[in-house]
């Protein structure tokens, strides 16, 4: 199976992803395929003493910047990694693309090139989350689509069912409306419609959860527009940075620095709990809806996440997330009431 | 100055309400009221001994219980201890009514019996949380305001910024609309309208802030609707839980256990670290918008969060803070173009 994987994506440059996809190489019996710089590959390939690897390297000459405005961007450069990465796609020479650039031109790269899945409106972005349970939860959308109408949510409900049915392992999983209140009364005037929609769907739909619900692992699929779910999502990374330095605060003067000595083992334990919250540290996130597998590592990403997002996409394309979505979504339009189906 | 409490309110009755009332009222210099069972509370100030400090107790007969739909049990239970409370500030016998009760029903009884300060469609509930900076934000709504128009968002804005300016002395607040990006370009068709409004309003707006933001101080008031700030809000306190239990798993094992010996002085900083993002432990949360001053606490509320929840109340009672939001909304109106009002 081969992956394509964009080089040059990310904050750092082809190094970490460099490095990450060779341990991907080496380790899950993937074939990746470096899209971007090929000096630049090939001279991070010779650091690793990784040549003789089955890995592929493809010259892309241009690079989309994260200022960049996506829909521009893709536009007027038609030699960008992403881009490129996507074509091998569509043309059949990977089974799956792999991005830590910037997310709204993966996206767009895969709208554009690889189309949207027949029935589904809108791709979504899933973030896959650690729970206090142990068991993820596949929280979508988080990405770009703001302004949702019932049955956008409704098919990103559909698509998260599949993902953690399909990839997760989970097999009848629990879909949660993400609402302000569990009762059925709760939400706003689209939510309400929407459990409306996902009462008749189906899946195990268990209603309504608040937030507070979510990381604690009371569903395994979490539904709710892509403006709640980056708001959330960001105000998660913005507590554990406010609460690392509000333990800061506390540490200063004499008894706070008797305590630092004590607390020293504890960092540790701590660093690798907020790892686990940040969703794209932890492996990708999945493009759902899109004709192909595409999965996005944040741009930080380093090579222990790089390697799990090409683990991610790999397991994407051996479950055919595509195809298993386009059933979900044909199958509920069929059984559904006039009206409910896919576009309007 | 009178404030009143409601006794009676808590899910752990009126102990830890009454215990809160008397530090109050021996620390603060303010006479509180105490407001449901005349028994019960003569029974815990003895217990306090504390039945020689001016400390009203009014007689009020009902209880409206946390799982009671809050229009239904407000019409049912006219004996309800948030009732009487609030009728005191009503008939000028009380400056504020605080509660530790159904917030819902507080929400309630606080509109109908003092009614909307005049240009208010809709009463706020505000969220001071602490921030990594050390000045704390107001994040409102965080109460029932669903589905709200741009406008509302507006005047959202010009009552946390009163609350910032006039209770946590902030000369000219920053105000910030919580929003998926932080480009003009980025957000949902409320919020992208509502900063048109915002620019023409005489306040410091700031333009969108992250989510990740919210925490980390960048604005001193963050503007969201109600159904956005119950889920961020309580997003983060399951994301407190959910740390608490992935430390724990992590503390299994013999290596785990050697770890806890070390960590045991950092529970105590991390319990106090999240007691301080509980936003209802922290001093209670202002209804604003209301014709008087009425603030909510949490149900679990100690005796020091009722003691800092009165200590709000007095505050903004003291800054005549529903005075200064109809100020705030009058010079508003009269500044705005037409069409941009109160209502409509």
């Amino acid at each position: 199976m081969t992956i394509a994987v964009d080089a040059m994506g990310g904050d750092h440059g082809p190094r970490a992803i460099v490095e990450g996809t060779v341990a991907a190489a080496r380790e899950l019996g993937v074939r990746p395929m470096l899209v971007g710089s090929g000096t630049q590959i090939q001279e991070e390939l010779r650091r690793l003493r990784a040549t003789t690897l089955p890995i592929e390297v493809v010259e892309a000459p241009e690079v989309i910047e994260m200022h960049e405005h996506p829909a521009m961007a893709l536009r007027r450069k038609p030699g960008a990694s992403i881009v490129v990465a996507t074509e091998q796609v569509r043309r059949g020479r990977a089974a799956a693309v792999v991005s830590a650039g910037h997310t709204g031109a993966a996206m767009g790269a895969a709208h554009l090139i690889l189309g949207r899945v027949s029935g589904i409106d809108r791709p979504a972005i899933a973030a896959v989350l650690p729970t206090a349970t142990g068991t993820p939860v596949v929280l979508l959308d988080v990405g770009a689509n703001v302004d949702c109408r019932p049955h956008h949510l409704l098919q990103f409900a559909l698509m998260g069912n599949v993902y953690a049915r399909e990839v997760l392992g989970i097999s009848a999983p629990r879909v949660g409306l993400v609402s302000n209140g569990e009762e059925e009364t709760k939400g706003n005037d689209v939510t309400i419609r929407a459990a409306g929609l996902l009462r008749d769907a189906p899946v195990r739909f268990i209603g309504n959860v608040e937030g507070r619900d979510v990381l604690l692992g009371a569903a395994d699929v979490a539904v709710c527009d892509g403006f709640v779910g980056n708001v959330i999502l960001k105000f998660g990374e913005g507590m554990a940075l406010a609460l690392r330095e509000i333990v800061r605060a506390e540490m200063r003067g004499w008894r706070g620095r008797l305590l630092l000595v004590y607390l020293a083992p504890a960092l540790g334990v701590a660093r690798r709990v907020w790892k686990r919250l940040d969703y794209r540290e932890y492996g990708g996130a999945p493009l759902l809806g899109i004709n192909g597998v595409c999965v996005v590592a944040h741009g930080r990403s380093g090579a222990r996440a790089i390697r799990n997002a090409i683990r991610v996409a790999a397991e994407a394309t051996d479950h055919d997330l595509p195809g298993r979505i386009g059933e979900a979504v044909g199958e509920t339009i069929a059984v559904a009431s006039p009206g409910l189906g896919a576009s309007r």
